[in-house]
């Protein structure tokens, strides 16, 4: 494993650091690390060709181009990560006018989100490094996913929540059985003290934006869209690629795969990155649209609880994915959420709300011209609607309530036969 | 496609009937209706190599065995139905003292249920009979289903729930764009008056235990089971196969497929079927124990509410699936499902109370010594956790409060570093 990983880099300062000398973020300015390899080496051993033949039907058929040595969880959730389904709504790219449309659809994950794949290579390297506990803060996804994938392999995890997470979500964390640690503090307080005890206790410590190994999971989804833009001779324009940012991990993250892929010479054109912000959680567009790479924090108000985020962890490298590609950021309304869960619905896409935000904020773009009808377009949903049902409710209409009778169907019908 | 569909045959009075003769049950006395298929020509033009060259990665490999005449739903949740994954956890096979443990978990499918399998055959079939609406009674699983499908290829749906029904499973009916109509009355009078408002409108109507294709769509875990029995040479006594019973068409339709595949000649041992049912919903179990075919409905009253049945429509077929196969049927408690949510969910399996009822059975059948600890078992998951958080929350006990200090942390800790 060795000699493909070769060290990390830092996002702010590029100093460089050894895999054994730091283990989250740059000692110098605390900037956010990536992961160098050794791509000419990488380049000799492998190809696309070798990645296709390897047969595992998940984001491990991508092990080399990993920071972990083999592949882990056989026979476990943690074994079908990834390599989630690309849809082509008819409906909604007629509807649109678009020429090509494709719906990657994260919910399909084992904890029903992306963050399964950060998740998995976490889990992975705690293995690794033969770490006792995993630790994170987080009252949604990110914490399920570490739940549940360190269920999968039997690895202890603890996480920490603020006391006002919504009861449901912490259930699923201790359905997985993670030990839940409530703080009596906002989630800054909680994210903070994950970090304090990780130092502690020698835990191994999973924050977003804060070990730079959750960013190469969440690389993963670019190689996924690269193969399969590889079978697809017809797309000639480079691909334009929506995401709702929070933290600005995923998009960082899918920035990051297609940069892997362009040093090993494998990419012919770098995809469009679109960023979306929910319109009161915009601290990273409201970067992008400053011109500058400055994040400064905001009071984060948006039913869109997976990317309502004050202090996003992860924002220069999300300013970047979106600027260094000649894709923008968009900001959208909590209103244009909903309707975006609505419309994903109705062709049998079950999306959260900030699953629905990516696609609210294609059709904002289409509106000011970002992307022309001709360009193909790739819209993640990155959660499972299942997750949020109580927004669900808020996108729709409430159903007819009739007497049990044929005349009272009849006279409440809007589809009659 | 003529030539593979047979016919229909009454699995009460056998008589058979031909494939435009009748829709859904035996007209002569409301018996199931079995589909039947010309075998000896599908042995003839088929393999089992050919099917698993199909490169189909979903139930719609096993399109040659199914009554419709070709895949529905090109690069749609529709088109991804199925071919779920089978885990086999071994810290639970360990814990159980048995020597192959699998879990085939159902809450991968689009909508997050083995109901997708039906709806999947339902909607296609819909499609090539150009039936203008489909419509279901259902408050839970089965109303999504179809609603998820339907919405996939564009097809109306029409779902007919009781008024009492929870807000939030109604909801995704709605954000799937079906028709709600909340019946103010109990399941069987929605149950009824879906089935003359199909006959009225001219509706197509899904409903399980009436319509004969939701079984053809049930069966495939059974041909997917077979594959994989297929490429695991260590295994030679037949397989035990654990899952929950509601109205009992799951059961059935798992009976079918392995029937199907013992009539080509392709399979080597018929697997044994355990019917598990919650035992304050039981009314097959109940028969199944007195040795009869007569079904007796129950005032149901569990937590398991995807298999709360009353008066299950799939009651006969059901029973024999467990008899005809030297099965047997077992009631558990509501409490000792809860605990089966518990320990799948340590192994990173989410499920819903119905979901991990096999479970509970499996546990109770070693107890019982139904099952050696030699014999290969398999545990069906039918159901995500996500869809009944609150029961998830009555299956573990709750999270501790802290202060924001490390010091509170060390106090509240099981997990130490």
């Amino acid at each position: 494993m060795k000699n493909k990983f070769l060290g990390y880099q830092c996002s702010q300062c590029n100093s460089e650091y050894n895999p054994e000398d730091v283990i989250y973020t740059c000692p110098r300015d605390g900037g956010n690390l990536d992961i160098i390899y050794d791509y000419p080496s990488l380049k000799q051993d492998h190809s696309p060709e070798k990645i296709k033949k390897s047969g595992l039907e998940s984001l491990w058929r991508y092990l080399p181009l990993l920071p972990v040595g083999q592949v882990h969880g056989d026979g476990t959730p943690l074994q079908v990560v990834g390599l989630t389904p690309m849809f082509s709504p008819q409906r909604l790219s007629e509807q649109l006018g678009l020429r090509y449309l494709w719906i990657k659809d994260e919910s399909r994950n084992p904890t029903a989100s992306y963050k399964d794949r950060a998740s998995a290579v976490v889990v992975a390297r705690a293995r690794e490094i033969g770490a006792s506990v995993v630790v994170t803060a987080s009252t949604g996804n990110a914490g399920a996913a570490l739940a549940g994938m360190a269920a999968a392999v039997g690895q202890k995890a603890v996480i920490f929540a603020p006391k006002t997470a919504p009861p449901a979500k912490v259930a699923q964390l201790l359905v997985f059985g993670a030990e839940v640690l409530l703080v009596d503090g906002n989630y800054d307080q909680a994210f903070d003290l994950s970090i304090q005890a990780a130092d502690e206790f020698g835990w191994y410590c999973r924050n977003t934006g804060y070990n730079p190994f959750t960013l190469e999971g969440k690389k993963t989804s670019a190689f996924e869209i690269w193969e399969f833009l590889l079978s697809q001779e017809s797309i000639r324009s480079p691909l334009a690629i929506f995401v709702s940012v929070g933290d600005g991990n995923i998009i960082s993250g899918i920035h990051k795969g297609f940069k892997d892929l362009l040093r090993l010479g494998w990419l012919a054109q770098m995809p469009r990155i679109f960023g979306v912000q929910a319109e009161r959680s915009a601290a990273i567009a409201n970067a992008f649209f400053a011109g500058t790479e400055q994040i400064i924090p905001v009071k984060a108000d948006t039913l869109a609880d997976s990317i309502s985020v004050d202090l996003p962890r992860d924002g220069v490298r999300a300013i970047r994915a979106a600027r260094q590609t000649g894709g923008a950021y968009l900001t959208v309304s909590d209103d244009e959420i909903l309707a975006s869960i609505a419309t994903l619905g109705q062709v049998g896409i079950f999306a959260e709300p900030a699953g629905a935000t990516a696609y609210a904020g294609l059709v904002k773009a289409l509106q000011q011209d970002l992307v022309s009808r001709d360009e193909p377009v790739l819209v993640f949903n990155t959660g499972s609607g299942l997750k949020d049902v109580r927004a669900a409710m808020k996108s729709v209409p409430p159903a007819i309530v009739i007497e049990p009778s044929l005349k009272a169907v009849e006279a409440a019908l809007h589809t009659p036969g």
